[in-house]
């Protein structure tokens, strides 16, 4: 049984931060889109709960811990209602919330992996349940404003890739039987550095080749 | 067992009159984008039962009810048909429409959040399965016609709020062991009176503060 | 047991082809979207298993079959590898993709329905199934492009049409007890030649009627 991988107030506490933080990014793009505060929950609870939700459809786990669990339940409601009334100010602490999405583009990488692992997927398939957990809320927040999906722009630091790095990390470290608190946080600071790093430096995954010989087809 | 809470044929009928009501909003907003006969027909259904078929996937019912019962998967495709023959007609009765609208969501608030009880929920998951049986097939019509979707908007009249008013009352008998007939009656009746008077009235929900401090951020 | 028409070496080539293909379009609209290789490749996902991934979450066929099967997860990441170096090849090849998409088409409306009617449900549940799984991808790769479902448009050739005329003709067959083999080949290229027909002689599906009558409604 590896997804006890952390007491299990401590992966509570983990999962409720990265879950808060991903909710206001949701949250903020409701307050952009000029959305009310139906708007700002939905969007919050969709972008914190979503990637986790659509995994546990697929590994048959119903109801979705998003559903169980009340305390996942109600943080992205309390982010909402922070965004709501403060807006300004998380959007002024703007290099910190990038900080802590990251965080939880880290854990839910590595969490998303153990738990589809457990109900019994293979290695790839479980790394793309981890991609999925850690970054398929936001692509449901986009969709849910009208926003091409950050996952997937050109123009955008990458996001996937780290969660794909941290992802495939555990799947070695369960297929080499190695898997523990320390190599999971280990997979899961090395994710959270890919995307820090790429957001330092700007770094961008490649777009199509040829596409820059014909001058036109740039944007 | 609460979900029996009216006789079956009572419950059957007032389902497929909501189902009807709302496949007409998606073949009427699948006809103003100047979609086709498929079109008109996938809209139809997703409206009327994408709400139903989300909260059966999250429960675990499967196959959801939309594809073992006949008749409320035929009745949206009944809409469309209609839609596609009469649809000046069906725009010109647009009060009626509303009217209905408003009633399949009193409906469905109530009878999403019994039926996610009955499947082992607690009261706050199942009041947000009751927002999304009443609310859902909207969310879903308006992303497939790429319009922002109605639900999050600040500039409609609230929808969201009688959902989910009348699916915590629901939460609320269901906790003090008072849900008949009568008291779940009326709980779909407060959800659909304050929808109206929402219409009635221009009702909507707060964007977020300080909004207006910055002029240029008024749309 | 009527799953098993085909060897099963037979059934996994014929999918693997039609998965390859489905990819191919899912790649190339992100390429003419200016998307990175994620996007490419989340695309070429999306658009390849996201039918059959539906299907088998609304028949409670978990976890789905694209996520058990390496072969069909890995297909779509090779076709998005083939566009990432060489989509302006595969553009100029366009009418090769449109005939092989074609043959994708008639063989999924077949694979779905079958599948559904294994899992116990009705001929026109089943027929929707079948239809999802041949055309439900596409919607989602529109979807995540922020491009109007292709599948709705009036102003597309039918896609829609042939695989419900094939999937209906599957209903039938194993109403009638008998679906073989042959029969369900035959039911597949029927939907295949419509789709031909149709691109080779632009049909396309009817918009709601007096829609004409009014000459500011036209577009």
């Amino acid at each position: 049984m590896t997804s006890q991988l952390f007491p299990p107030d401590v992966q509570q506490s983990i999962d409720l931060i990265g879950i808060f933080v991903f909710a206001l990014s949701g949250g903020l793009l409701a307050v952009r889109k000029n959305m009310d505060i139906v708007g700002i929950c939905v969007l919050a609870e969709a972008t914190a709960l979503g990637g986790g939700v659509m995994r546990d459809l697929l590994i048959g786990a119903t109801p979705p811990v998003a559903f169980s669990n009340l305390g996942y339940f109600l943080t992205p409601l309390l982010a909402g209602v922070v965004v709501f009334f403060l807006h300004p100010e998380v959007e002024r602490i703007n290099r910190a919330v990038q900080t802590l999405d990251a965080l939880g583009l880290g854990l839910f990488c590595v969490t998303g992996t153990v738990k589809a692992h457990d109900y019994g997927l293979g290695s790839v398939a479980s790394v793309a349940l981890g991609l999925l957990t850690a970054a398929g809320g936001g692509v449901i927040r986009d969709v849910l404003a009208m926003e091409p999906p950050s996952l997937l722009r050109w123009d955008r630091e990458i996001y996937a890739v780290p969660a794909v790095v941290g992802a495939s990390l555990v799947a070695v470290l369960i297929a080499v039987d190695h898997l523990t608190t320390l190599t999971a946080s280990t997979a899961a600071v090395i994710a959270f550095g890919l995307r820090m790093l790429a957001l330092r430096y700007g770094w961008r995954a490649p777009r199509a080749w040829h596409r820059n010989g014909s001058r036109t087809s740039e944007e």
